[in-house]
C-alpha cells in the first residue's frame, strides 16, 4: 500500500524568476542544483522537496482546469514562540511576500498568522504551545 | 530567518469524515490521536503533518476568498518502479479516489499518473529513475 508520505510539494508559480528570487534570496533556501529550466526544487530540511513550476504547465500536467485562486491548501511552520512567529512573518514581508492575516492569538490556544508568497500561495506561521517541535519537527502522539 | 521547512500540509475537505475515510481506512494511514473536533491529523513518514480541516473553515482561518477548484499545489509520492505506480494509483482509486492521469510516460524521462482525493486534491504518483530514494526520501542534489 502507498506509504504515509509525500516527497514533493509543487508550488504553481506565474513568474518563475520571481518566485525563485523570493525563496532562495529572500528567505535564503537552498536552491538544489536539479532546478533546470522551467522547474526550481529545494531540499527542505523537513525531509520533503519543494517544486516551483509554471501554474499553467502544472495545472496540464495535473490535467486540471484552473481558474486561479485559492486551492483549499495551506502550508505551514510551527515555530517555537510568538516572537518567532513575528520575527518570521516580518522576514517573508522582507522577501517580497505579503500578510494575509496578522499575528494574532488563535482559537486553539496558540498564536499565528498568515503571509502569501509571490503567487498567493498561503503559508501559516504559527506557534502551538502544546505541541512539542524537535528539532524543528513537529511530531504528534500516535 | 525562517528555516526551509514546512511542518504541517492542511488540505480542505468538504466532509472530514469522508476524508478520513479515505486516508485512514482506504489508504491505512495512521490518524494521530491529536486529532479532535473538526481537524484530523495524520503524522507522515517524510517527517511532516498533514491535516484535514474543513475547507470554508481553512479559507476563513487564512483570510481567504474561496471560489473552489485548483489552488496551484499538487502533492507528489516518488516511489521505486513504474510497477508501483500503477500499484499504488489502483490502491487509491480502491480506497475511493479518481484517476485524473492514467500512468504514462512524462517528458522529463520518467513514469506517472494523478489521482485526486475525494475533495479533488491532486496527487502525482512518480518514478523518476534519475532520482535517488534513500528509504522512501527523496533527496536531490544540493
Amino acid at each position: 500500500m502507498m506509504e504515509p508520505r509525500i516527497t514533493i510539494i509543487t508550488l504553481g508559480v506565474s513568474d518563475l524568476e520571481r518566485a525563485v528570487k523570493f525563496y532562495r534570496d529572500g528567505l535564503g533556501w537552498p536552491l538544489s542544483q536539479a532546478s533546470a529550466g522551467d522547474i526550481a526544487f529545494f531540499n527542505l530540511v523537513s525531509g520533503i522537496v519543494m517544486a516551483l513550476y509554471p501554474r499553467p504547465l502544472l495545472a496540464r500536467d495535473a490535467c486540471l482546469e484552473d481558474n486561479g485562486g485559492f486551492g483549499g491548501i495551506t502550508l505551514a511552520q510551527n515555530v517555537e514562540s510568538e516572537e518567532e512567529v513575528e520575527t518570521f512573518l516580518s522576514d517573508a514581508v522582507r522577501a517580497g511576500g505579503r500578510i494575509i492575516k496578522p499575528p494574532s492569538r488563535t482559537e486553539w490556544g496558540g498564536y499565528s498568522g498568515y503571509f502569501a508568497d509571490p503567487d498567493g500561495h498561503p503559508w501559516e506561521i504559527a506557534y502551538a504551545p502544546f505541541f512539542t517541535l524537535e528539532n524543528g519537527v513537529l511530531v504528534l502522539p500516535e
